[in-house]
């Protein structure tokens, strides 16, 4: 602990928050009652099956849907002519069409959708659909697509740039000056799929409610789905409305592709008069769907000779596809966290967002900052091998500390900086600096050979000066004492339900399995944004806090009188109100509910949680970029197979300053399922396109990390408790899965000496000890 | 206008409120697209079909569902076993079997059901269930019931008392002593059907969401249904989740008996895991559902000579069949206001709820006052023909005015007492005072005769001393300036969505189009109670208001900035928000509510309305029982047949004080609605049983008025506002149908001179001039 806001709350006395509780959903999941959306049918539904683009560029000069619409079972035929509002759809700019018309940007484009009694009938009458194409000359390569007198692929997009992030501070050129030591770098990243278990669904069920199109589906952001499909029917918001079914994963990829996909199946029911349901094959997902953005780094960083670091220069392309989608937030993330949780007093950094015919790029878990701390701590290690230091220290003598000032100006302050405290922990939980001087003194070049690495990172929390940053909870006790929570931000599978949950019983002191956390519906709750960027516990569960302490305010009125006391001496806690001062003397909560029923006491709130204000200045990238920040770091030992560059990961130490964890047993679900993540990027997982063709279309041969390969994890929570979220709650999803590709890297240039600066560690790459960037297609030269 | 409160609120300046917009729900239902339960169906629905008892009282020696259980299409038989929690239900107590285990009370009881695939399948194998009766004796008659050593139908119920509601003010006896006019009469009303157009329906499906049991039906008060069904699963409130469908109907009728098919689905719903479906068919809604309580009224008056009322003594007789259903409340209001809206020094009343083997009694519009109106108002005439005062001038002198003090000793206060305002205003407008005279003045034997007559009352608003009286509202303003509005009551056909939409409306300012009025949904909004007592605009409404103010204060924040002022100097109407002295400088109410999204401000509120305390002495019977009231009076022309005894009802005047007409035209609506039920009560209505066996099971046998019966009918609505609703409104819907049948009554007498003291006034009564109560089973004596 280095000190912090502990006042804020007594750890001691928490009886429920902070407290490995079971997942209020596990049951449900285990059993099988949980409800996912193809587990829903309605009466008379339909079935929608997508015809998708031969060509990822082409124009279409024929659409003929005739035949199809007379094959057996069919409905009709959906094309961009049915669609009464929008055409295109997207989180920042409206780019992406529901149903292509004119002609086609990547091969998972929709072109038409036939509608049938059953999928089978669906799928069947695509091979009808005849549609006439003229192909045209495409940009597959990121550099290619960003340089003077490429070919544009948007009217008003020179040079493809979707969006350009500057970010200055100091004067780099004079830092390169005064600098003893120079290093140029190259660092690549990968195109990467989501690899949800559930592929997309969604189901559009017309006229439920009035005239309100209800959609139910795997959504991860309900708002963001209810306004895009609200403007691809031409309808005000409370039109349509959006209920969440049970995720089955999400990892922030069941965002826009699947707000396309409520539309199409809206457009189609509005045009029947009859639920359309729309399950994606894996196929489908992998084709359509948008994946993690390939980043290509350049880094340049000058440091004096005694190590600390004094300029840094940046210049990132990251490939957006040819749709706008989250590029401009996700690249924004990359600008801001780019040099890493190190203080450098000169910085430019370039961060641009660039059309392609590759499948496009969104938001993915990490969101802009897997791509640069790869670089950043791949860097970092080749800094401190060219100056002859341990990583470690090098680290900790540029690494952020209480009042340190970031590359945006921001000085860290109103909460712990304890970057020293979550590097100094997963360092030494795996004996990093012992074996790292081991391991590099002894580097065979055959047999299997051991390293270790670390990586570290500090993210800022929610949203920052992306945007509204604003989340609702609707908390309601029952004439019973049980409850219903509503919340804005919806459960993906990462424990929200609980976590929620936890947070309304310790502060009404009821017990957790009186509380009902109902799916996110967006026609009962006050849009609150998405659930992103780590934003849920601090945010969301703000929120639940606020509501609960307006309801608790109300029952201690009311057990006040039942009591004899006066509100203020009275404490919740285990489902009883009880003087504080005299625990014996106690009522039991829903006997308080039903007295305040009784005495006509509105027993629930509305709970709001406002981001504190950020800021950014668009032109120098100087700002106070997030209101908190979270700290963590990662450090692993490897085997390398030198004669076959198999790396296999043995043990994994992950330190996380979370501010306070809600539930340590979920947290830790995170960390270990992070790490999963991170090992596949690090080491297995790749689209690969070839011409904007997708060739890894399944998971026989897109290899995710499986239980079998997750090594042994230690997960290390730290708490220093924040000002702003619940409890001292910050966060935690995210950097657990941002972390172990470049210490990994940096562990098998330990353990062999070969420096790996293009994901995934693959076996060619690690066996020739250098990239391979051109078989990914064309994205940049090699490097040794 | 008699003064008021109009310095509440500026009438001139109503922009949605006080007009006569198109209903909200008019387009849905005339085009056939609004939902109605029946036309809800799920996935792997099942159906529902109910054995009814074969006598009223008997014992069950044995049920064998064998035979049915092997039917083709049977799931299963559901019986009182199968029921994981509380046997029997009812508002006031669990008297009421959801299926009868031991005996049978009446002839509604459910012995069994069959859960089948089809209603065809479920219907064909009712005949397979095999039940040994025993028949017990059975009591009928409420006067028999009631007396010393009755056969007793409870244990604990000593003279089948249900309940017995003193009042004593001042002394009865020295009033009659002071008196030199006294009236003994005897009055009796009939068990009638609330003859809804849709038949009680419900679907219960498991575990939609978690384990929660969802309930979709014709439900009139959402959160009793809740109850009822948590209590016979065995579950928490929060576990059963009730959503109201659009009604066709239910005039208090859609209460308790929904709350047993709801509950008999939900029991099948969680023996088989699939969704099943109950529809009443209209013989078994007549079977099953309860009726208006049929009231035998014994009334003294005393008074001078000069038509001053001294003293009045009141007993009754309500007949509640074998369940307690709402009789304790229905009685309650009797009690309160049996000797109507006139200053009695001296009041003596006591009204018994009484258990027989009949159709079970309940909520019906009016609730306890139709009855007691009829014979208060006709005593009221037989009192001026006794002492030769016009009946109008007798009710003038002795009416309540501004403080007048009533029978329980409540002061009249704090709303304007507009007795005489309505009655004049419904008298002048046919002609009362004159006709009256001419017609008593001249009554041939045979032929068509004419005659006039009206009724008075006063009218607690909502709930009064009953029970818990508050109701919720949630209104969220959503980012594009469309609005969402949940209420915790249900509009169930009266028109309550509009009427709550155009208080939002005016108090956001937004336009009407704009909104849309969610289905009431439990696990959404707060307990509101019960959507009665003509309680929804004055309380739902204020809760609405008081929602809506709150919304308003953030965003005239919000539009300050816009407009450069205060926000204090703003204005909102019409959708647009604009400076008050300078209308032209406005913005768009949805720029603004953009511009508050944009900003992270909350744009929704709860809104709760918790009504002023009232007071109730049981033993005495004194206290202020409501807190407002309204006045109301219905004046009828009618023509009389003498030679065949049916009575055409010519023209009627409808006089009520709503407060505030927040929309006259479904006001009118409400008023026409009454009138014709008015009417069928005093003239055709009457569900015949012979020994507890329906005799009435369809439209065939059953007469209500049609379009065709209903006169020609002046709706004066009279605005005094009120110092409680919102901008001064009160209430309508009940007055409305509490009046005619006493005017009718009196106009016939006012025709040919025959006193009829038993409803329906149907052509043997009229005929032969007396009443025939022993046609209707043996419920008291003949009377001439």
């Amino acid at each position: 602990m280095s000190g912090g806001m502990e006042a804020i709350d007594n750890m001691s006395s928490f009886k429920v928050v902070n407290h490995p509780v079971r997942r209020v959903d596990a049951i449900a999941k285990v059993t099988g009652r949980a409800k996912f959306t193809d587990d829903l049918t309605f009466d008379r539904m339909l079935y929608g099956r997508v015809l998708r683009a031969k060509y990822p560029h082409a124009k279409i000069l024929e659409l003929d849907t005739r035949k199809a619409e007379e094959a057996p079972g069919v409905v009709c035929v959906i094309t961009y002519a049915d669609v009464p509002g929008a055409q295109a759809i997207g989180p920042v700019r409206p780019d992406m069409p529901v149903f292509v018309s004119t002609k086609t940007m990547y091969l998972g484009d929709a072109v038409a959708m036939v509608v049938a009694e059953t999928p089978e009938m669906a799928e069947q009458a695509l091979d009808l659909i005849r549609v006439e194409y003229e192909e045209l000359p495409a940009i597959y390569d990121v550099e290619e697509a960003a340089s003077e007198g490429a070919l544009e692929l948007h009217e008003d997009y020179p040079r493809n740039i979707v969006n350009h992030y500057p970010l200055r501070k100091g004067n780099v050129e004079e830092g390169f000056k005064a600098s003893d030591i120079i290093l140029e770098r190259t660092y690549t990243t990968q195109l990467i799929e989501h690899a949800y278990i559930e592929p997309e669904a969604a189901i559009a069920v017309p006229g439920v409610a009035g005239d309100i199109m209800t959609i139910y589906g795997s959504i991860q952001n309900p708002f963001t789905a209810r306004r895009h499909v609200a403007s691809v029917l031409g309808v005000s918001l409370n039109k349509v409305r959006v209920v969440q079914c049970t995720m089955g994963g999400s990892f922030g990829g069941k965002d826009d592709v699947v707000s396309a996909i409520c539309a199409r199946a809206a457009v189609a029911a509005l045009k029947t008069g009859r639920p359309v349901k729309i399950v994606h094959t894996r196929e489908e997902s992998i084709i359509e769907s948008y994946k993690r953005h390939p980043y290509v780094m350049k880094y340049k960083v000058g440091a004096t000779r005694d190590g600390k670091i004094v300029a840094m220069e940046v210049y990132i392309l990251a490939d957006a596809g040819p749709y706008s989608s989250m590029t401009p937030f996700v690249t924004w993330r990359s600008v801001v966290q780019a040099t890493g949780p190190y203080e450098i007093p000169n910085v430019k950094t370039d961060v641009y967002g660039i059309f392609t015919n590759n499948t496009y790029t969104g938001a993915m878990r990490g969101f802009g900052s897997p791509q640069i701390i790869f670089a950043q701590e791949s860097l970092m290690d080749e800094l401190a091998e060219g100056l002859g230091m341990d990583p470690l220290e090098l680290r900790l003598l540029n690494g952020f500390r209480q009042g340190s000032v970031t590359a945006s100006g921001q000085v860290l302050e109103g909460h712990t900086v304890s970057l020293e405290e979550v590097i100094r922990k997963a360092t030494d939980a795996i004996g990093y600096s012992e074996k790292w001087k081991t391991y590099a003194k002894n580097r065979p070049a055959k047999g299997k050979v051991r390293g270790v690495g670390f990586a570290t990172s500090y993210r800022g929390v929610s949203l920052g000066a992306e945007g509204v940053d604003a989340v609702a909870t609707l908390l309601s006790v029952q004439p019973d004492g049980s409850v219903y929570l509503h919340s804005g931000l919806a459960e993906n599978g990462q424990g929200l339900k609980t976590v929620f949950s936890q947070i309304a019983a310790e502060e009404l002191g009821c017990k957790l399995e009186d509380i009902v956390f109902m799916d996110t519906d967006t026609s009962v709750i006050p849009d609150s944004g998405a659930t992103v960027a780590s934003r849920s516990t601090t945010m969301g569960g703000g929120s639940v806090r606020n509501a609960a302490k307006k309801v608790k305010e109300v029952l201690f009125e009311v057990a006040s009188k039942l009591l004899n006391v006066s509100p203020d001496e009275i404490e919740a806690a285990d489902g009883k109100m009880y003087v504080k001062d005299e625990p014996g003397r106690s009522v039991d909560f829903k006997d308080v509910a039903k007295a305040g029923y009784s005495e006509g006491k509105l027993m629930a709130a509305l709970g709001w949680y406002h981001a504190p204000k950020v800021t950014w200045d668009e032109e120098t990238g100087q700002g106070k970029a997030y209101f908190t920040y979270v700290y963590g770091c990662q450090a692993v030992e490897v085997e390398v197979d030198c004669d076959t560059g198999k790396v296999k990961v043995l043990k994994v130490a992950a330190a996380h300053d979370v501010g306070r964890a809600i539930n340590p047993a979920t947290l830790k679900g995170q960390i270990y399922g992070g790490v999963a993540m991170g090992m596949g990027y690090g080491l297995l997982e790749e689209v690969e396109l070839q011409k904007g063709i997708t060739k890894t279309r399944n998971f026989d041969e897109y290899i995710i990390a499986t239980s079998m390969d997750v090594p042994e994890v230690i997960p290390i929570i730290v708490e220093n408790p924040d000002s702003h979220g619940p409890y001292g709650a910050k966060a935690v999803a995210e950097p657990t899965c941002e972390l172990l590709a470049p210490a990994i890297a940096n562990a098998v240039y330990n353990a062999c000496g070969k420096r790996i600066r293009d994901l995934p560690l693959d076996l060619e790459r690690v066996l020739l000890g250098r990239s391979l960037r051109a078989a990914r297609g064309k994205r940049g030269s090699e490097q040794s």
